[in-house]
């Protein structure tokens, strides 16, 4: 996977088949436009590709034919493939997963306990997951884009604490961050440190956890 | 990295350094003997290579160079860079870092955290980890001996929940895994997933967090 200045010059001269402008500046392109659509196709196959084999398996060649893009244009706007998992991670940061709303502070965080240990435990999103882990440890930009994404979707979900909050099921001045992250840390720490099954019970433990130490202020600023 | 057979047959032509047994019968050896020595400067040099450049740039032959082992030994014994990971975290599992004894379960859950968050701001040792974490994402093998590790420090720190239920500090029947993973789980949540900072206080809010629910009955079986 090592291309040289060389070879990415070479690249350069081929056509991409989707034949979208070459030097497009900022702005000028159309929402939903091709450049759009490139990237949509290039990280959806990204997508797949990790799915299928993981980050150490990803290459920006097959990516691309999967893609139908030109390698000439994978190359020139993504760099590597840790670019590609960058940028996979921003879109799915800036992808809306509503949180819950089941009218108690209980059922929210069950709610979003089983949502972590769903996403986790399905084969596909599974082993996306651990490649985006993977690609983060080994490349300081995608572990920023790896954190701005945990942190989307903790913040996405901070309502659920607020509006307990405000009915009184949560001490005031409690952070919403430190709470969510206290329900699926423990199952991450399965999934990618022991390696363990994640099963309903540990999702359960979380949220009863997670409950525990919020009733004893255990995360007011 | 990728070797062929044919290259990896060229390179068992090559004499090794150390010059040790090419077919050693498993329990010839003795321990501390010239097997044990190749081990330790291979994962020793192993080790250097996580600490200075992550698990992506992690190259046999520069292993086998820095170890001042032949290169043919290391692709025998070790096959891959992630057999190389893989048999490190082995070796990592069998060290003993015994648990704290500070007599009481606040004391002594505080030394774990501060263990925890130490060894993952040290620059050396956050960077191998880092890159151990990556390699287990990478290989299902390597999973197991990250796994493996992990239940390992887990289980050696649990003479500190025994010891504390026995004193009446904890409900009887406390899991103390669950315990111990509760107070390093936000932690690693911050170090492998949000790459955030680690703070004192983010560690002492693990601590509150993990007595307060493990009080309220949330890790007993």
């Amino acid at each position: 996977m090592n291309v040289t200045v060389a070879d990415r010059s070479a690249l350069m001269e081929q056509e991409t088949r989707l034949n979208e402008s070459p030097s497009a500046v900022p702005g000028t392109q159309r929402p939903g436009g091709r450049t759009a659509k490139v990237r949509r196709a290039v990280l959806d196959a990204t997508e797949e590709a990790l799915a299928a084999g993981g980050f150490h398996t990803l290459n920006m060649d097959q990516v691309a034919a999967a893609a139908g893009v030109g390698k000439t244009t994978v190359y020139r706007r993504w760099g590597s493939p840790v670019g590609l998992v960058t940028d996979l991670l921003r879109d799915m940061a800036e992808q809306s997963a509503p949180a819950a709303d089941t009218g108690g502070l209980a059922g929210d965080l069950r709610a979003n306990a089983t949502l972590v240990r769903e996403t986790l435990t399905d084969p596909r999103m599974g082993a996306v997951f651990r490649a985006v882990i993977a690609a983060a440890a080994c490349d300081e930009e995608c572990a920023r884009a790896l954190g701005g994404f945990y942190r989307a979707r903790l913040a996405e979900w901070a309502p659920v604490a607020v509006r307990a909050e405000a009915r009184g099921e949560l001490p005031a001045g409690t952070d919403p961050l430190e709470l969510l992250r206290a329900v699926s840390a423990p199952l991450y720490h399965r999934f990618a440190l022991t390696h363990e099954e994640l099963t309903a019970a540990d999702a359960e433990r979380a949220v009863t956890a997670a409950l525990a130490a919020a009733a004893a202020g255990a995360y007011t600023a």
